[in-house]
């Protein structure tokens, strides 16, 4: 976890006393399930929660010499415990606290990265909304294409965007399971209906077959789903910062009073952030390979994923939230040239237009081939600065046939409306 | 692709010939959808499917001269129509084309893999039941844990493959969307409506919104999905490698009667099948960085994904099926030890019983500290030989405590029937 | 492998029958070493080596059969010789034979792959050279920055590739190792002399030590050292097809006559063959981690490297191959326009000059602070249409200061001939 | 950096602290060498040595207004000085100070894993020593193959760990460089004898050339040489581990008097340290494709390398040093029981001998293929508990062929000492 990128509610989340916390919820969540079942004396489950001792310092102590974390935890929970203390951690092995607990904290991590994407798809929205219909060339190879409207482009993250909120709340629900089923997951020692209530009490649901540990497909599931939307959040700064070229210029990071681009070049305003933000998918991307390396594991269990949760748990839920919050402050405070995003369109004269030339040549009796050729043709003046406009060079092949309304900027978005209307009930 | 691996219906399905074929199937419900709304004559698009002409190596010949796919396959398929061939393509771009009819494709590549996993689950389930009972050793980190049914690892097996199936289900769903909304997508040249009608000609749901292309995390999340299954694959496999260690024995792997293990040496009889698909579940982890790595295109399209995909799926698809294939094989023939599993479970004595009696004194009334500490030190004595077993080595420590019936198996097939419950329905 | 990536000399190199006949030399060597120290009968190696049969359908027909493409190929390699056959494989295990034959395929794949850098640098050196003193506007963060000369540019690039080909270099020493060593490597059935003169035979260094197989770091290193280079490869793509946007326009792929860029928009020019560079790096960035996985093999060797190896060996050398080719393709060829690489550089105004203004007030006593908030407020107003240029802004702040030739392009030419210079004797 | 796995020699090369002290180091250097030029003021580097301020806190004040840590540096580094400030970083851009520092901070860190390495080789040699004519089964496939010596296994550790040593080596040279040419790399505003003179002062070579900053391929070199060394010491991990299970139990990783190995199960002693070892070695080989995607940066530098590198790098190169700090550990600690080596030898009767035998029938005149034939046959006889031993079943084909030399295992020792010679003078 690197401070810079961490925001506190993961830090918290993440921390050792957070996690001692949620063992200590999933143990006397366990000791009130079996006594609910009259398994243990009445009253255990409350006393054990009255007594429980959590000092990180202890436990880790502890943990140093035993080279055992829960067993450092049991001891010090304990430590204060009377008789109930024989029923603290009773049946279970290590794994039926720790993996349960981890979903817990996931769910968690994965709501609040739901709720910094929620700010986002606001943000994205109400920027296409307000820019539905400025027009702007549509770039494809990184060359003109065909007009289209910035409202339509932001439209289009927002969508990608929403497809992300989607498959993380899939995801919330897959790995939303508990497993209190013992050392090799056959309740030898620890009956299925503990396990249940457990579970129930802690908001998840049981898993329908466990090893010792929950099943690491799960885990690798949630972080390539956090990978991909990593790299949605990529595509939409890479367009951020080829609009904000100098070259280009149409949108540009918000930039402070204060801020200075450069210490050497003082006219510098550059789109680090966006930068920042692509550069921080790269890690998250390396880490879903790590994450899906973890899922074989050895018979009922080996612990080589833990030490690999241990970091990309943290890191990838914290950058992605962090990537989240970047983004949506670039998206709300996006400044947008609207002028500048006109005269691009025209920056070649009126070549983008060819494919409406092509197809009107079409309707007027020509070959697809021929028209084809004859726009080409033209096109190539206009590019070589052999003609001033596409509409120029094309009338030594067209004659008269009337090509004017092919050079309108109206058709591009006429059904601009149409697409929006398909997210309606958003706003 | 590696012929090796690749099977027929992917070799098929991801051919020239098939990809032409579709293309064809897209354009001229295309056409269909155009005359369906009065937007070109009558009857073209009969007169299309009629003389459309589809030939491989003139369409290579015209891509080589032109530098491009589409164009190639447009020239030669309309190369023997009369005026319906102004209507072929029209409107559209490449991608239209190209794109949808992936679609197409993936959803198809995805059923063939899903009877595969169908077939794999069939088998896995069938010796889950078979073994339901059979007693075998639970190993957590390599090491002798406690006593569970072979029935029940397999089961996990099962669970696993089926969480896989839903996943690729969901997919399935994801992808299964078409677009046909011209050059930048803002139907500038072709109306929504016709997207809405081809796509439901084709089978596919229209993209909520689309640039020139589909957004490639939908292709990504596929082969993510695919990495995960594979990982799954592998965690059987490699399963199946270590039960067929010398000192381990339990199952090996079908060994047909002309079969050899080792040029060198004819005692050889090596998992060689399971070693495979791990290796190539590392193959599709790779691939799948590939395919996240091809979501952040630039503006409204760039075409480096395009190589990418060209490589990846045909071979993660045909490594995913020819995996299924091979481990269903496997499992379909598995050759178990019921003997040797029982036998191992008491290689150590009665090590593996230490749980149990470590809940056994606590229910006795020690504290669990004490218990473990004892039951450790006992434990150890066997571990070095200077005890012939746990329960010889506790009597210096336990007094009369009666520990008997903690060395009994039947503890640990408790609950298996209950376990399998949860999967009724399935047979 | 896919064809349209894979070049003659890959396909031929990669293919079967050059694998079987790799084989073949293995082990007539081994034989002939064996001779040489007297341990089988002399002029059975010349024996075996006129009988040999190497028939590639047979072999496939025997592999079928027995499981085991060693066996196949001994069985079909042998079935024609005499008393010779006895000693043809003695003492080997197949990885003897396999191992140190992938050695030299490996080492022939990279002198082919060294043969095109070779070319790609001189292309590239060349092209430095033409454009040696050309001013062209430095980007930093896709922003203008200071003047620099596209030769320095070009030499960059140059500086990258031949990184890579030291770095190849190194890796062909490496991996250059045959072992003929037996079935667990400590040289049981065959002495280390044999290897020895064996290795030395075949142009390779004995491996140090090794077991049933060479150490997969080996491989790995070459793979990985081989996605570094198509890394290398992607940052000069990238550059081409940044430097060909419409707003940039400063080169351009080379385009041929007969060539199109869009089915739908005729006036299109795109930079596909550069994005094809940069996708398939990707894919080869994936297949560094399936190398890296091989590494941890168990004990004296599993065979899950196998099939990893299958893949990515072949399509990693080919596409390297290929895209080396095709860069080299567009550098020797591509268009420049240095025209518009002098005028974008004006296209602020005279704002990428600020540096200079900034340590010229800093010379005139200014402190660094002071000068530079001047430079910066003078600068926002050029980049606002508050002003025309960066000297007319900054009229209001520096008084009499003469900051004439801080605007002049000269500065940043001076040192161009000293860089050069370094790469002496390349010429 | 989790603190877990950080070594303090890390926590501090990586803090801030330590980052901004190299900064000044180089800001001083410059000055100097300007100095040395007579290009400023003589004494003026001594003053600005003298005045210097370093100062945390302020200087992440500063960088939070100006949202520039180089010119937060910078501000609060000169606060204190006269006229001096103003060549303080004089005609430099941030790269020339942060890259340059980078990269001896770069060094550093190898440095002190290449002393965490030496510890490893000479433990690990020494391990080798001990155990250098111990037989142990030689397992492939996990099957076994043909006794080796422990010392062998351990020697082929060694003979990887020195192949990571000299990578390692190589790469500290490639990546020891520095870049003191401005802005684009031109030297625009400081000469390249300056740069010269800085880096020497630094103890490293001046870059080739550069743009604002050092190519990223020497920085992902660095990570995926430390990815490979990963997957090294994942290898011997994983041979512990195996050597560890229950089933095999040859080895031991060091277990301590207040050790306890599950919260469940009292009697578990597991190689949780080498499971470890395993799991980070998967956050590496993810690290290494981050590092890769760093290549391709646009144009003249973009800063997307930047939030990658100071997660990657610290985290590398803490893992890595606490990998082989661990291993060593293990290694310098490890519990091997040769006596259950010898055991496991024959476990399975004589089976292992069985190339021997194949090779004695053939010396007797027999061809490979009958005599093959008939070992396979008698082996399996033994495999099915049809036979006590291959020695038994065989005689029923082989007649009075006397094959009892076949069965020693001398032969399979003859050539350790040759081996270890060639390590000679390591010790």
């Amino acid at each position: 976890m690197i401070d810079r990128y961490t925001p506190e509610c993961m830090k918290k989340l993440w921390s050792d006393e957070a996690r001692y916390e949620r063992w200590l919820k999933v143990e006397l969540a366990v000791m009130e399930s079996y006594e609910a079942y009259g398994l243990i004396p009445k009253g255990y489950s409350d006393l054990a929660r009255k007594n429980a001792i959590l000092d990180d310092k202890k436990i880790s102590e502890v943990e140093a010499q035993v080279g055992h974390d829960v067993i450092g935890f049991v001891k010090v929970a304990t430590s204060n415990m009377g008789d109930e203390a024989r029923y603290f951690h009773y049946g279970l092995t290590s794994s039926d606290v720790v993996d349960t607990s981890f979903s817990m904290a996931i769910v968690e991590s994965a709501n609040y990265i739901i709720s910094k994407i929620d700010d986002l798809m606001d943000s994205t929205f109400a920027l296409a909304q307000r820019y539905k219909h400025t027009p702007v060339i549509g770039r494809t190879h990184g060359v003109h294409a065909e007009p289209t409207t910035f409202g339509l482009k932001v439209l289009n993250w927002y969508d990608g965007i929403s497809r992300g909120k989607e498959r993380l709340t899939a995801e919330i629900k897959r790995i939303g399971v508990g497993k209190i089923s013992g050392a090799v997951g056959n309740y030898a020692n620890v009956p299925p209906e503990v396990e249940k209530l457990t579970c129930e009490k802690l908001g998840l649901a049981p898993a329908n077959i466990s090893t010792q540990i929950l099943p690491r497909d799960l885990h690798a599931s949630y972080i390539t789903v956090l990978a991909i939307i990593g790299s949605e959040f990529e595509r939409i700064a890479t367009e951020i910062r080829n609009l904000q070229r100098t070259e280009i210029r149409e949108v540009q990071e918000p930039f402070t009073k204060t801020q200075r681009g450069s210490s050497a070049m003082p006219h510098k305003k550059n789109p680090v952030n966006c930068e920042r933000i692509v550069g921080l998918s790269r890690i998250i991307r390396g880490y879903a390979l790590s994450a899906m390396e973890d899922i074989s594991l050895w018979h009922e269990r080996d612990i080589s994923h833990s030490s690999v949760e241990r970091v990309i748990f943290p890191d990838t839920t914290s950058l992605i939230y962090f990537m989240a919050e970047e983004l949506n402050r670039m998206i709300t405070s996006l400044v947008v040239d609207e002028e500048r995003m006109r005269s691009n369109i025209y920056m070649t004269g009126d070549l983008v237009f060819s494919e409406r030339v092509l197809l009107k040549l079409i309707e007027n009796g020509m070959s697809r081939e021929e028209a084809y050729l004859i726009v080409q043709k033209a096109s190539m003046k206009v590019w070589n600065n052999e003609s001033s406009s596409l509409k120029e060079a094309l009338k030594a092949y067209v004659g008269d046939i009337d090509l004017n309304d092919a050079f309108d900027l109206s058709c591009y978005l006429k059904h601009v409306d149409d697409i929006f209307k398909r997210f309606e009930g958003r706003d």
